[in-house]
């Protein structure tokens, strides 16, 4: 593979056929079939961890003990989405029985069952290059639900995507399961992106990245000829709210918990904390304090790719740059990779600026000091959408409590109360997705076991006779 | 209430703004006080029947037969969703308990719950003035599901629309309920539909009307500065296929009921067959021969609109013109509404040409004639997107039978193997909603009791305290 030059379209187009050639069969295939692909798969990436590790490194920087974990997370969750196949929940029904008798009482048999929706197009993060990759969770969960796999590898790490797939491809080929099931696009530029965004053959969208390249894509899947669903995460602000009572006990100690999620990874994660929400008290301005003490000895950290470092520089710069904002320390020289940052605001300019609402990707924080309970709501409302609410604080119940409580919810997939949002546990009850833009679709999942329901739809057969409703019963293949 | 001047966009907000101030109440509103609002609206709704059907049958011209069994069924529908309601469908949670360790195994505790949108704007459809409108399905979907509504009213039943709205202000009164819950739109024009799809305190769009329309507002809604959610149902063709064993045997009898279904209220149906998809085969010759017998004594039908007769018209005569197509019969003169219309055109025609394949809203149908099962499912496949497809003659399994099941799967929402598509059970299994352009979303559905899931979407609340679970569970109001 030459890295420098990009995928043909003719090649995109192979890759497309190969996967959709496979579709009906593996729509129509039962779940020993299923969940031994997604097991054989897990076996596979745990047995080549090391190598693959080493690849990962060398091309993301993220580090070994990160990268192991990841392994262990994306093995983990392909096993999980075999258990979820067998416990049938992509061959779940809904069977009402024939009622005699005339309309609205009366009523023919109805079974209402789920319908893959085909070929999934997949565009791999930069930032998880195992676990929001080839083998990631998109992937698990659009196989689980009968869906093959179109991949667009992440420039940012080709050769382990090349690695990862030629793993499968030997997993398929044990299996004697077609090739095309997944496949790969290795090298595709923006216009094979959109290339594949736009294939007739190309039921659904699954992506992760930015807020720009997301919209680009969103917008041509919903002006292809025919329109497909696109599942897009293009950006989170994570805002953490610490009341003073909480911060007069644990500040310290929070303020170490947050220094470190902040900048874990470098900052690269979707549910990074990027914005802190304090209300105006003596003990939030020991937290800041605080804060700023924890973030000095930490170590720098290379980031994915050039490209990345300089949107993280532009943001920062932006930020410094602001009539309203105020820098909390003057940052440490930038070593392997960028210093960490933390500014501050008022949430009078907070609300007022969309641009500082905006998502820097990177070791980043905005504090946001707010007068009262009622500015922090007013705070959080002007979020608009976002993966993660934390709210430190919250043990009692009170008024306060629950007007931050609904502000969460209103903005938020995921409201924490304790601990930080980096770390998405892989489980039924997750949910990895919010109000725009952190979710194109916010009543979809793309962490958990419900992300599996992105890849189906429901059909009703209508006095169906039983073969019909015999063969589907995904036992009988 | 002046009819010929539109709502002004000041009289649009201060709607949504009434509605919007009732959110936060009725999303946080237990099952009882929903499931006796549903209810109170039910009774109403029956106890006023005689009067309502005299306004729309001015209106509509549908006649009293008709919109006698539509209030049963809406009323119907409304107190189904109050069961719903009671059986704790809205307040649906999973709850994962923490598991101690590191991650992947390791897990906070997470329980996963419903969160209501908001405010829900609902443009009425013309064609069923009572289940599609100011009481119908969306809005019992979005009351239940915890959201307001405000109602666009349809140009088509404005008095209609007035007089239902004041029925259920009355109910709300009696209940004590903020009005604000069901606010009415009465005379939208274009600017303010687009008014309302982009006001920022509207969280949902839900839609039954025009492609045209429908795309031109989805557009406006994904170009908001938050887009939101767009359910649409644009149109659909309602293939029925029918094998020529089946039409050996019961022909005559099928024959008739077709031609009722497809004149059906003029044929002013989302589910009314256009396309017959026939194998060439002398029972299919005679079929149609019957068919076209059935139509003569078919007494005409005022249509809804001048709009729509005019729609009619120019579609029928766009088919007539086309150089593939031929008319089965010479039609009668029209009368109160347009004669029906039968045409014909081959496999090979039908689908090279897309313009064949789109909706002529009114009682016609396009008779496409395959040389085999084959050909037939190639047609079914140039579809893309219907919400219902008809199979008649798969009584018994075959190579035949599985693959124009599958190819009907593929593309619609509903599949029936006896009866006509016209006439939509309100159940839990019922799937109103196909591939594109029968749905914008063909995830979701806008019949039976699945419609709710529209106006929610997950919230997974990590680590929280006994009073946020507690007072969430929708009992403890």
């Amino acid at each position: 593979m030459n890295n420098t030059s990009p995928t043909p379209l003719d090649a995109i187009d192979s890759s497309v056929q190969s996967a959709a050639a496979t579709a009906v069969f593996w729509a129509e295939s039962g779940p020993s079939l299923r969940a031994a692909l997604l097991r054989g798969l897990a076996d596979a990436l745990d047995a080549a961890r090391d190598e693959l590790v080493a690849i990962a490194d060398r091309e993301s920087a993220l580090g070994p003990a990160r990268l192991n974990g990841e392994v262990a997370r994306t093995s983990f969750q392909l096993r999980g989405f075999a258990a979820e196949v067998e416990a049938g929940v992509p061959y779940a029904r809904v069977d009402d029985a024939a009622i005699a008798g005339a309309p609205p009482q009366g009523r023919p048999h109805l079974v209402r069952m789920l319908e893959p929706l085909g070929v999934v197009a997949m565009f791999s993060a930069s930032n998880f290059p195992f676990a929001f990759s080839v083998l990631g969770g998109d992937t698990a969960a659009a196989l689980a639900a009968g869906c093959p796999v179109v991949v667009k590898a992440h420039p940012g790490h080709p050769q382990l995507s090349l690695a990862v797939w030629e793993l499968a491809q030997r997993v398929l080929e044990r299996q004697k399961l077609p090739a095309g099931l997944i496949s790969l696009v290795p090298n595709a530029d923006r216009e094979g992106g959109s290339y594949l965004v736009r294939h007739p053959d190309v039921a659904a969208v699954a992506f992760t990245g930015s807020y720009q390249g997301g919209m680009a894509l969103q917008k041509l899947a919903a002006e292809r000829p025919r329109p497909i669903p696109f599942y897009g995460e293009l950006g989170s602000i994570n805002p953490v709210v610490a009341l003073p009572a909480k911060l007069r006990t644990e500040g310290a100690a929070l303020a170490a918990t947050l220094a470190g999620s902040i900048t874990l990874g470098c900052g690269q994660f979707c549910t990074s904390p990027g914005v802190i929400v304090l209300i105006d008290d003596p003990a939030s301005d020991a937290f800041v304090a605080a804060l700023a003490e924890a973030f000095k000895p930490m170590p720098t950290h290379a980031m994915l790719s050039p490209a990345i470092r300089q949107g993280f520089d532009n943001g920062a710069a932006k930020l410094a740059a602001h009539a309203a904002v105020k820098p909390v320390f003057a940052p440490a020289a930038d070593g392997a990779g960028p210093a960490p940052r933390l500014f501050e605001v008022t949430a009078e300019a907070f609300i007022a600026d969309a641009h500082l609402r905006e998502e820097v990707f990177g070791p980043l924080a905005l504090v946001v000091r707010a007068a009262d309970v009622g500015e922090a709501v007013r705070v959080l409302e002007a979020v608009g959408g976002t993966l993660t609410v934390t709210l430190w604080g919250l043990e009692q119940d009170s008024d306060d409590a629950r007007h931050l409580l609904r502000a969460a919810r209103r903005v938020a997939g995921r409201v924490l109360f304790a601990g930080v949002p980096t770390g998405v546990a892989v489980t039924h009850a997750q949910q990895h997705g919010g109000p725009w833009p952190s979710s194109t679709q916010p009543q979809s999942t793309s962490v958990g076991y419900a992300a599996m329901q992105r890849f189906l739809r429901p059909v009703a057969l209508q006095d169906a006779p039983r073969w019909a409703l015999e063969t589907e019963n995904g036992q009988s293949h």
